[in-house]
């Protein structure tokens, strides 16, 4: 069902710095770069072969990001799975019994149908499911 | 110079239950399990496609996977970018001025040449390099 550890989604304080650190340290060429103003976030997507790093910084405080970076410190925030077939894959969730943030995919901001499960069905680990 | 996002190792209570929520929740299969008194650590890898779930679980508590697990409790824990060249990588990141834990590769759980990268090097992300 699930095709490859598609992003790992990652907080970050600076986000221009932190894309400086990942291009010079690892190699990981920036491909996206967006803001979405009603979560409070914008977020770079960068290329680590065949699967990226998504790198998030708030743009207020009072974000979901900036509440995480508060609580929690920067650092890894979630990991998203490719999947085939997104409705099959939340279906399956469902039958499982995990508790969906998404109940329907929805666009994501690389333009890929996306959908979350909430951590506390998936042991503390945000987890985001993603159809390219 | 990465050719994938190779892991997601994720800190769990129960190693048992985990591995079956994996199953049932997101159709990962076991691959591998192991036990390595040393680092007081049992752990189990999943397949996610062509990438993998390292289900990490403490055999003591004062392991340093169980000092994780008391101060954050169970999540995410670190990630694993597959590399073709783990020592041509490994010069990379210290000449970006990275804290490399390991200096030098060993071998990891997997039968893997890997290297792990300082969380305060890279904003907080516990960060492994892995050489297949």
């Amino acid at each position: 069902m699930l095709t490859r550890v598609h992003h790992v989604g990652i907080a970050v304080v600076d986000l221009d710095e932190s894309i400086e650190l990942y291009r010079a340290a690892l190699g990981a060429e920036l491909v996206h770069r967006a803001r979405n103003e009603k979560d409070g976030i914008e977020a770079a997507f960068l290329r680590t072969g065949d699967g990226e790093v998504e790198l998030m910084s708030a743009t207020t405080p009072d974000s979901p990001v900036g509440k995480f970076l508060a609580k929690r410190g920067p650092g890894l925030h979630h990991v998203a799975y490719g999947v085939s077939d997104i409705g099959g894959a939340l279906a399956h969730a469902r039958a499982a019994g995990l508790d969906l943030i998404d109940s329907e995919p929805r666009m994501g901001m690389h333009g890929s149908l996306i959908a979350f499960v909430h951590p506390k069905s998936m042991g503390g680990v945000l987890t985001e499911l993603v159809q390219t």
